[in-house]
């Protein structure tokens, strides 16, 4: 319906743990109109800054996330991105992405999000913030946080539908990530009493 | 020579990978005189916190240091006592320790140690002080740090000793946690140059 009306509509998700491609195929199976390209996720947002800033990423992600850093260098890494990495969340790679980022000169550690924990049907688990404050704390860095509520997530999400803050309406469940982070960038913001709320 | 002397002593170590029995054969092994009942480690240390406030601890530690909790009571726990557990730092005892104390009506976080790294020879390991900072921001609480340079550890070993703090000196080669810590406990204290001093 928001479609047919002839308002530009964006999806922003936080998922890190698929590819657009994979997010998009759930959603069109629950019935929603809806492709990739109208997506705006963390990890392309990465990407962007990434390429902009010419980094080279060492990844701790979910491995069903990596295909979106196709066609980013990762050779010779001079930063981390963190995402929800769930069982890759080792020992031994989170040791492997301390000792990249202790040893670069200038370590920049690149988060996919902020969140606390999330819950499974088999329970609560640790979501990549607190991965992000091990190793933020380890190396004594602050992680640059890609995805909702970073201010910068939702300037992309503006830019790819080509509007002005003040013409656009974020709808989501969450009154911080979703809400909170979109009135921060100047939009207006509403909340849906569906998902999360409670 | 300074047991000749007359002089009390005894050895404050955050050890905890190993038990106090280990720890003591190693330096045994270096020639020094030394039994474990001179030795003051951050298990010992929870151990007394433990009993004292009716805590049963889930643990999340090394596997040679369990020896040191026999005797406490580890059934529905009422706390989570976090100390360098090396291979045990999985994704699944991570998020199961998140678990106990996110379900707690008190969180209590006991962390042996609050390190950021330290270095073997395979290389740097992230410490027991990163894992306590994700689970902090997890279940927004603020660990109860045991071992140096905490004050009640040092208070510890004085009590041990029988002694004031402005009868001690603690010798150790580490600013922070030899020096920083004892003084801040009302003891001096002198730092030799020697072990990771530089």
């Amino acid at each position: 319906r928001i479609k047919a009306s002839g308002l530009k509509l964006r999806f922003c998700t936080n998922e890190t743990q698929a590819t657009r491609e994979q997010f998009v195929r759930k959603l069109q199976g629950f019935g929603f109109d809806i492709s990739v390209d109208e997506v705006t996720a963390p990890a392309p947002a990465a990407c962007r800054i990434l390429r902009e800033r010419g980094l080279r990423p060492h990844l701790l992600v979910h491995d069903d996330l990596i295909p979106e850093f196709a066609g980013i260098d990762r050779t010779n890494p001079n930063c981390v991105v963190l995402g929800d990495a769930a069982d890759n969340f080792t020992y031994a790679n989170l040791n492997e992405a301390f000792r990249v980022l202790i040893g670069l000169e200038n370590p920049v550690l690149i988060s996919l999000g902020r969140g606390r924990y999330y819950k499974e049907t088999d329970g609560l688990k640790l979501d990549v913030g607190a991965y992000m404050k091990a190793l933020e704390y380890a190396c004594d860095v602050q992680a640059e946080v890609v995805g909702k509520p970073a201010k910068r997530f939702f300037e992309s999400a503006l830019a790819e539908l080509g509007v002005q803050p003040q013409e656009a309406v974020m709808v989501g469940d969450d009154i911080e990530n979703d809400v909170g982070g979109a009135q921060r960038c100047g939009m207006r913001a509403v909340q849906v009493r569906t998902g999360k709320y409670r």
